[in-house]
C-alpha cells in the first residue's frame, strides 16, 4: 500500500426532504450567489423548494452555467458575484452546475487573476466558501474538491483543483424527472470513475478493491433497475450515493489511480461537443484493449470477481471481462465505437498531437502519452 | 434507505514513516499534552519517534491510561491538563489511551462538570481539538467520535460521543511488535463493528452492504496471513485501514444498527475484566443465535456473500452462517463460550437485571431488552 492522506470534509446530507436544511446549513448572514444551469430545476421543484428554505437571506441568482461549464460563463459569474460582494456559493444542480461554481469560487477568492489561469494552474490556492443541491448522480463533484472546466474558444477542457463542498444535499426524488440519456450517461460516468481507480496494479489494498468491485457489482445490478423504474426511491437513492462515493477520496487511499480514459474522454468533448459519459463509453473499452498487458493482474481480478468469469484460459477470461464491459455500456444505451459517434482519424490525430505537445503522460505506469492515446483511439474505432 | 448526514473531517495520515509529519499538522504555539499507556511505545520506537517530531513544542506528558480507561485516571489527567493551561492533546497508543484522551478533551472544555456526568449524558457538548498517534488497529476511535469509558470504583461502562479528532496518524509499521492476544482481540473487535451495522435488515442500501460484505471477507482473508507474518506490511496495513473504516461512519450510512453485542460485552468487560475482543467473540454468535428469525434475511445475504454458503434450506445455510463466524473467532484462538472464561448465570442475571433497570432496549428492533440479553448470554453458555 502506498503512503496516502484522506480528509474529506464536506457534510452530505441525502435523503427525503432535506434541501429544507438549507436554511441551518448556509451560514447566517452570508452574503449568497446560488447559481443554476439551464432551468430544469424550475420544473422539477428544486428551485421551489431552495427559495424557500432561503426565504429572508441575502441571496442573488446566477443562471445558465451550461454541460461542460465554460471559462467564458464563468467570468460573467465572477462579475456579478463580485458586485453584490457574494462571500457564499450555492450551486444547485447537476456536475456542471457545481464544477463551474468551484471555479467562481476559486476566482472571488483570487481577484486579478483570470479565470483560465487558475485552470491551467491545476490547483487553485484559494477559494470562498460553497456548498450544493446536487440533482444529477454522475459527476461526484458533490463530494470532491476537482471540477472539469471547458474553454469555447479554443475547444480545450481541462481539471483543476479546489477547497472542498462545505455541505451537499442530494435528495434522490429530485432524480425522478432526469431524461434517460442523463441518467446513462451518470452511470457510464460513475462506473469510469471507480473502474479509473481500480484498474491498475493488483494487491495495493484489498480494502479499496473490495469496496471498488462492491460499487462496480451494485452499478451492473442497478442499471436495469432504473430503466425499468426511474422512481424507485431505494434505488435512486443507492444509485445516488454510489455517485458520490465513487470520486471522494474513499476508494483510491493508498493506490496508484489511471485517469487516461478521462482525459482522452475529455478531448472528445472539447473536440466534438458529445457528452462526457459518452465520451468515457467510448474510450474506456479501448483504453482495457490496448493497456491489457500492464493491466492484466487487474484485469483478471475484474472478470473474476464483478463479472463472475471463472471459466477458461487467462486470455480468455480478459477478452469477456472487456467485451462484458463494453456490452454493459451498450445496455445503458451508449454508443461504444468512434465511427458511430462519426469521429474518425482526424480527431485521433489532433489529441495524439495534443498529448504529444503537453508532454503529458497519464496512466499508472505513466506511459500514456500521445502515440499511445493514438493506438487507443485506433482501438475505438 | 433511511436519510443520514454523513461528516468525518478526521484527517488520516496512514503510511511508513508518517509519524514525523506531526511537527506540521500539530497547530504552531499550542499548549499540547500528550497522553500515553502502559509503556509500549517506549518499547516499539513510537514514543522517540513523537518526541523528535515535537522537539521544541511546548508539552506535557501525562502516562498511564489503561486498557478499558477509566473515569479516576482520566480525573486525573484533566487536573495536570488545567495546570499546564492545556488546549490541545495527542494521544499515542490504541484506542483506549485515545477513548480517555476523548474524556479528558471534553472535561477540560466544560469545567466544573465531572467527566462521569459527561459519560452519562452520552453526548458532550464542547470539547478542545484532539488529534492521535494510533499503534494498533482495532477501536476504530482514530476516525470517530466515540468512546467507552469505565468507571472502577461500580464497574460500569458506557459509550459517549464527542467531537470528531484533527488527524490520526497510523503508521503499519508500529504494530510488528502488538503481542498476538492484542492482534486476535483486534481482529475481532472490528469484525464485530462491521457486523453491528451490517447485521439488520436487508435492502436498505445495497451500497453499504457491499462494502461491509468486502470488509468482512476481507478479515477472514487476512487473519491466518497476520498470524504467519505480522511483519508483512502490506498485511498489516490493510488490516490497520479496515479498522479504521468499520468504525468512522462510512459504512453506516443510510442503514440501521445493532449495537447490542457491544452493550452486551461491555458488562462482561467491565464485571469480569476481559479485554474487549474478547467479550464480543463470545456474544456476537449467541446473539446471531437467538435473534436468527428477525436477521433471517440478512443472515442468508451474510451467509451467501462472506460465506459463499449457497447449499442447503434457509435454516442449514444459517446454522452454517452462524457455525463459521463462531470458529473464525476461535481460529484466532478467541474463546466464544461463557463457560471458558468462568463467567456463570449470576453475572447474567447481573447484565440482564441492569438492562431491565435502566429500561434499555437495543436492536434494529429495539426489543433487546435485559430479557432478551439473558437469552443471548444464556445461549452463550
Amino acid at each position: 500500500m502506498k503512503n496516502f492522506e484522506y480528509h474529506n470534509p464536506t457534510r452530505l446530507v441525502f435523503g427525503k426532504g432535506q434541501i429544507a436544511k438549507l436554511a441551518g446549513l448556509v451560514p447566517a448572514g452570508a452574503k449568497i450567489m446560488v447559481t443554476f444551469g439551464g432551468g430544469s430545476v424550475r420544473r422539477n421543484g428544486v428551485y421551489d423548494q431552495v427559495a424557500q428554505a432561503l426565504e429572508g437571506r441575502d441571496y442573488v441568482e446566477f443562471w445558465g452555467i451550461e454541460p461542460n461549464p465554460s471559462v467564458e460563463t464563468v467570468r460573467e459569474a465572477v462579475a456579478l458575484g463580485r458586485e453584490y460582494g457574494v462571500d457564499f456559493l450555492l450551486a444547485v444542480g447537476g456536475g456542471s452546475v457545481l464544477d463551474g461554481t468551484k471555479l467562481i469560487a476559486s476566482a472571488l477568492a483570487m481577484p486579478g487573476i483570470d479565470p483560465w489561469e487558475i485552470v491551467l494552474s491545476g490547483q487553485a490556492r484559494a477559494a470562498i466558501p460553497y456548498a450544493s443541491v446536487m440533482t444529477l448522480p454522475a459527476t461526484g463533484s458533490e463530494m470532491n474538491n476537482g471540477a472539469v472546466i471547458s474553454r469555447r474558444e479554443t475547444r480545450e477542457k481541462y481539471p483543476f483543483y479546489s477547497r472542498y463542498p462545505e455541505f451537499s444535499i442530494l435528495d434522490p426524488e429530485v432524480t425522478y424527472t432526469l431524461p434517460p440519456e442523463q441518467i446513462a450517461n451518470g452511470v457510464t460516468d460513475v462506473y469510469a470513475h471507480i473502474l479509473e481507480q481500480y484498474m491498475t496494479v493488483p494487491g495495493q489494498s484489498r480494502l479499496m478493491d473490495r469496496w471498488a468491485e462492491g460499487m462496480l457489482m451494485e452499478l451492473v445490478e442497478l442499471a436495469p433497475k432504473i430503466r425499468a423504474n426511474p422512481h424507485d426511491y431505494d434505488v435512486m437513492a443507492d444509485f445516488m450515493l454510489v455517485a458520490a462515493m465513487a470520486l471522494n477520496d474513499m476508494i483510491r487511499m493508498g493506490v496508484t489511480e489511471d485517469w487516461s480514459t478521462h482525459m482522452i474522454g475529455h478531448e472528445l468533448t472539447a473536440l466534438h461537443g458529445i457528452a462526457h459519459g459518452a465520451s468515457l463509453a467510448i474510450v474506456f473499452p479501448a483504453t482495457l484493449r490496448v493497456l491489457r498487458d500492464q493491466k492484466r493482474g487487474k484485469l483478471l481480478q475484474y472478470a473474476e470477481r464483478v463479472w463472475h468469469i471463472t471459466e477458461g484460459g487467462e486470455d480468455a477470461r480478459i477478452d469477456e471481462a472487456i467485451a462484458r464491459t463494453e456490452a454493459f455500456f451498450r445496455s445503458l444505451g451508449q454508443k461504444t465505437r468512434l465511427a458511430e459517434a462519426g469521429i474518425g482519424d482526424e480527431t485521433i490525430e489532433v489529441i495524439a498531437e495534443r498529448f504529444n505537445k503537453a508532454g503529458v503522460a497519464y496512466g499508472e505506469g505513466r506511459n500514456v502519452t500521445g502515440d499511445v492515446a493514438r493506438q487507443i483511439l485506433q482501438a475505438a474505432k
